[in-house]
């Protein structure tokens, strides 16, 4: 029978539902991997520190090997009375070699030891989605790069503004994923300290060498309070707060989605891919993974919620409210992982409609500004020449055409500045080249911003290489 | 094979990871009983209309009773490619009976049968919970009826403010919880409202009786508008929301439980089914499930958010964000399910120390308020008797003693008003049994008080019977 | 110099910083018609139960009509010092009446009077809220009235499901704004019970009459534990919960908005009181203000989650953490009502561009499940009527065409079913008028659904008369 | 009168309600020195690229410099009908110079205006909020020092688990605000990109050097797409969250402070100026401020929250919904910087009780793990070391006494491994002392540490240093 191994002291037994409301191993499960790298590398610093005979050493490494090998192959049994991944690690080593097992957990305790697994499962979900978001990364490039010369509305307010490439506007979603990136990165690292030997709470009476179980699982440093080292759990908040802000951002690339596959916008088709039906209505073909990634962005922002809620007002140091960290986080990673997959497919593989875009480009009045920066660089204070053109638009629309369709002799009449010269400034073309400073939208500046954005995943895919976990 | 069923119009095949993407098998597959009933008075009402043929009805009735029972027994294998619940049962169907059961989806969509499920489920949850909620009312009541006398000192910033009966204090959680159940009455009534009937957003062309189908399923109402009846989900936040609020109001009392279960306080010992030990200290005996219940407040609140987060800027009518509404719901429900019967437990079982809290009752000068009432009897405005009685406690604080120790000699010097009588004032189950007004803490207040939660009680047990299940 | 009147035993003074941080008066001085209200009833029942001297309570009440005079307007300097409202008036009082003022805080506490004023104002904003929801309401319904046989494509997924009445639309955000009212009713209820006599937590020791201030304030029933009256902040919760589902909605209807008065939708045009222009692009005419309530939606669930947190793990009773209870409520009150009449003015005064609308209803094979159903009326199983219908989209789509557009013959190949009548499921006003079951889109339905509506909005306005403030 | 300046092309004037609703005026208006210090730097560069004469440039500079003082000074009248912050200092420039103040808006927007104002205000607030958390974190240290050989209980799950020193304990606080500076330095970079010359959001047609105006504005790097850089609030997420972080830090240390402060603990004496008093009751000494920065931790989650709200599913480019973007933020900042003065405040006033904390910490058998160790070290395996010790406590909790007043024959008997030489793990010194490891809490571990700590702060000042704001 499975017995709670710390039940020396009790004299009832817990109810059989207080066990199952008190379990994590149905989640915790999931860091068997990390749990059994962690005891092997306890168990090794043990016997060189002379803690433990090397005998022992040996069993514990070997049984752990199998122990891993085991639930790698499902194996392995978990039973809800193990209560977490630890005991349950603990409990099949001890059935596998006996005695020594039950030496394994000298110097360290629960506390120290979920910490450590916790934080090295973080370090790989870091990793795993610092991997997908240069995956997107790298489709949007394509993608840019691939939609030579495209332009649509560039909007503010959903209202057309001015026309912009569509590699300008995909680049726009690369940027957003750099500091995403940059996030990650911050978690990673709030993640790569080791708190093992911090024990219970306050450090333990064995010689441990905690340097060299840190070196061992791959940590850059050790945990320096022990207090501290049990209670924080900061690099899950990182690694959520890296999660939520990332699916906002995709959020807002999905929304568009959403529109430009809309009959009204019609500018691109998704990939079948990348759509579903109807169980009504034959004809639909709905942007239903665009949607599931905006909806989904819920549930990530909720996860970071309740971690903060949860850690809210926790005297030092373990409580077992500390137990509630995992599941949003996975499931914050999880989601994550999955929406960027789902985004990457659906910029990868829809198809764009130029025409369409360009179709709507025309429309809006969107020679507007340039219009009155024409104003203004022959003299007119800006705020006059935005006048000036605000009665021309009106005027436009009263009569139903578009700004480039006014008599040039309207242009006259508003103001005697105009020229000949202004029909330069009322081509979409136009508009578009001319925005050549930094960062604008004219084919060179997305250039030479392409260009940057490469250098930033080159970058951080030798970060990524550089932090590739050991194994 | 199992095929999407809304595969007539694409190309390819969804690829396996959007498939799994999509999927809202693993979650909605809970609410099979309530989709097969639906099914079943969907498929009655079509006969009754004229719709179906009555053989048809019933292989469809015949039908859909074997599949439930597969599914209940756990024989049915659900297959991720069914993609929901609704399209597992009806390739169930199909099996089963062949060409019938493709005429089952007629005068329908999965967008009001999933409203559908969802409401049923709802309901469900509410009916559980409402349970949950007046069996650990019940279990406050016992508990205070059966701690007579007990006093403990009352704490405003957790300071010691003026004694109160312990049955008092636990009945303060029980008016929350009363509170609480209004909150699930209205999340039942929101969720009372049967949609089907609006089929993909608009109604449907089949002469439909929605009257026939929203009483067979025992729905008060039905939805009145098709637009609404497929986008609303104001049900599951009401829910959600409902959950939300009573965890905060268990994690109040949880957070008493801690404080009292602690070596400082020392007011109660928990019961060893509803405590934990520790893997290290051998000593310990730790409020695990107070802190559990506690800790889980985040993931209900972080559920709550999720919804608003996901509702958020939806244009009508269904969205495939939608199909994110289920599993924090139902992740809340459970979530306070489990505490809800935790707590009640903790109440019911643990060890109340009458002499410690009594002794603290002793301890923090809370006569003060009842001397300063005592000055301002005999005619000194109580912001001056106030100040008169601060400084004979900032005389206290120095000597280090009690405002009962005090010798009488210092309260005449403080106001000549004192007369000896102010000992009455002075002793800790005089200040109890001075309170008498209503809600106040003197025994024959709390008496009555307790009278008023037994009606409220029996008066929501009566409402729990008038809504259940009919089955 | 203003004193903190609670100083008694205090050796230093609080220092200026602590002093405005922990200040509550710039956020509650809005309550002070409240706070004076709840004090002069105070007095007045004080003196019933000969606790206060007949002149005393006389000059309280007098004063205390002074000091609200003098409030109102503006001619009192409120002063940091104070501290709160409470202390405020009070101070107010005693500078005009002199010591009598310092008896009328017999009996009481700030626990218990704060705990009153803000149930008073929640129920004053419980009854503007519920004002400007009827008054959305009712715009709303004009405008479905006067939108005679205006038809846009009903959305699902974005996409173009099935054409339905413009007023059928407006009318599903009726039906979500009467469940609001419904949430604003709960929060009323939650508020509408009187804590005063719960004094700092226990009661007094004074003969107090709850019941008669309880009326005199218009309250419909007493706080029946005197630690949950000072305690329960959940009617506060209650409203910011229904101001947060209300903003919920209305970003949906924004969200609409927004799009209908994009280029590419074009189904509206703002009227200019509702729109913005830009200080660069001459021609923009943005709708900035259906944007910012689905902006402003954000900080009401921010309000929402603020309070939840913290009140999370609070003990009983009172504790200072309280205190930030009411600026997030008064925040998401005033955050809505805004948003309220911004919609009603923007739904009251848009033109409406129905030519555009029913161009669009033409598009994306909207006839598409009445054909299915046409197949299936004629006992094709609705799954491969589905199928059918399926393939001539696609069939469609590859030419460029609409389903209505479509040549007989193609329908006949596809299935022997179909005869020349097909073409009645065709046209757009055919589809409309024949979903005629409750709730659907057929003029009839949307007839019988708008009588709903406004018998709902009669109930409503009862309902709102009966709980007008005396005064 | 004041006109809206984008109103040229509309008919109707704006109503005074939406103007209102509209107004982001009262939010930003506090941002007026980084708004005057980017118009000016703007200005500079136009009349370098030859784009503004240097007779304009020279009398903007002017006015730019006395609207500045005129704002300083409060001599300003800011008016709604302004609108915003940009709207108003233009007003006043006109006001001042004339038709030269009408060219100011040359080549930029207010898009990407506000997001320079923005982000220059941001950057000042994290340096704000850096040196306030270095403050904290020199008390806390200064506290250790001061703490000297003070031992108290270390806890976990509120149970007496191991003594730690006290210094220990506070510098688990330290290492928070260490990696709560990081998140800080995150959004200083974060926001540290200047994103002027990205106009509406193509970039403009004028040729702008962004460098330049980046450098006079001391950005570290422009932002390289112009969409990005309207409509990226990544930076304001990332300060709120770093609020939010440390706010939930701050609220743990606040509990403790408040449970230290009960009667049941007694391990400090808040200063009075720290403290406040009750209404009503007049013994009372509050740790109101500890309560109140708990209680703000909701507020900061709340603020964090609905920016992610709010930017939820939001289309590029800029949207009105962005105005949202700073209340939020400024609340966050400056709760924060109350929070982080009050803290230090109380951590540098306290006065610790050593011996209160001294006398809990004989209590709860806290040398079971050393007992449990020492037989381990003997050779029993841990775990059933564990157990003995387990039933060893079973026996004092029956006799009431503490672990180290059982007589050694009852150790003897519980096993042969046991020598007299066990009663060195008995006392509390003993136990603290034998922690030695890295991050332990012996004597020597916490010298080290703290060494540790102050190189950390020393560093960080630096880096504090190294961006002070030119001026």
């Amino acid at each position: 029978m499975v017995m709670a191994l710390w039940s020396g002291r009790f004299e009832h037994d817990a109810s059989a539902f207080a066990q199952e409301f008190g379990a994590s191993l149905p989640v915790d499960r999931r860091m068997y991997r990390q749990d059994i790298a962690g005891s092997r590398a306890h168990a090794a610093m043990l016997a060189q520190q002379g803690i433990l005979s090397c005998e022992d050493a040996r069993a514990l490494d070997e049984g752990l090997a199998r122990v891993r090998e085991r639930m790698e192959s499902g194996e392995f049994a978990f039973d809800i009375r193990d209560e977490d991944v630890h005991m349950a690690v603990e409990r099949a080593l001890i059935e596998d070699i006996g005695d020594a097992g039950a030496r394994l957990h000298t110097g360290r305790s629960r506390n120290d030891q979920v910490a450590t697994d916790a934080r090295m499962y973080a370090k790989e979900c870091c990793r795993a989605l610092m991997e997908g978001n240069l995956s997107l990364r790298r489709a949007l490039v394509e993608r840019a790069r691939s939609s030579d010369g495209c332009i649509l509305p560039g909007y503010t307010h959903l209202q057309h503004a001015q026309p912009v490439l569509f590699a300008h506007h995909l680049l726009a979603y690369a940027w957003m994923l750099a500091r995403d990136f940059r996030r990650l990165q911050a978690a990673y690292d709030a993640a790569d300290a080791c708190p093992l030997g911090a024990a219970a709470l306050a450090g333990t009476t064995y010689p441990l060498d905690r340097q060299a179980t840190a070196q061992a699982l791959g940590f850059a440093r050790v945990v320096q309070n022990s207090l501290d080292a049990v209670s924080d759990r900061d690099f899950l908040l990182d690694l959520e707060y890296a999660c939520a802000v990332c699916m906002v951002h995709l959020s807002r690339l999905c929304e568009e989605i959403v529109l430009w596959a809309s009959s009204e916008f019609g500018f691109i088709v998704l990939a079948d891919e990348f759509s579903t039906g109807s169980s009504i209505m034959p004809q639909k073909k709905n942007p239903d993974f665009a949607e599931l990634v905006r909806g989904k962005t819920g549930r990530v922002v909720g996860d970071l919620t309740a971690l903060l809620v949860t850690l809210k007002a926790l005297p030092l140091a373990y409580n077992k409210d500390l137990q509630e960290d995992k599941e949003g986080a996975f499931d914050a990673v999880d989601t994550l992982q999955g929406a960027l997959q789902c985004v990457e497919g659906m910029v990868a593989t829809m198809e764009v409609n130029d025409r369409a875009m360009r179709a709507q480009a025309e429309k809006g009045h969107m020679a507007a500004t340039d219009v009155a920066d024409y104003l203004a660089k022959r003299g007119l204070p800006f705020r006059e020449a935005h006048a000036v053109v605000g009665r021309l638009v009106l005027q436009c629309e009263k009569r139903g055409c578009e700004l480039s369709e006014l008599p040039f002799e309207e242009f006259k009449a508003a103001s005697s500045l105009f020229e000949e010269d202004v029909a330069s400034c009322l081509s979409v073309e136009g508009i578009v080249a001319a925005r050549t400073t930094e960062g604008g939208t004219a084919p060179c500046a997305v250039e030479a911003q392409l260009a940057n954005v490469e250098e930033g995943i080159s970058c951080d895919e030798a970060f990524l290489c550089s932090v590739e976990a050991p194994e």
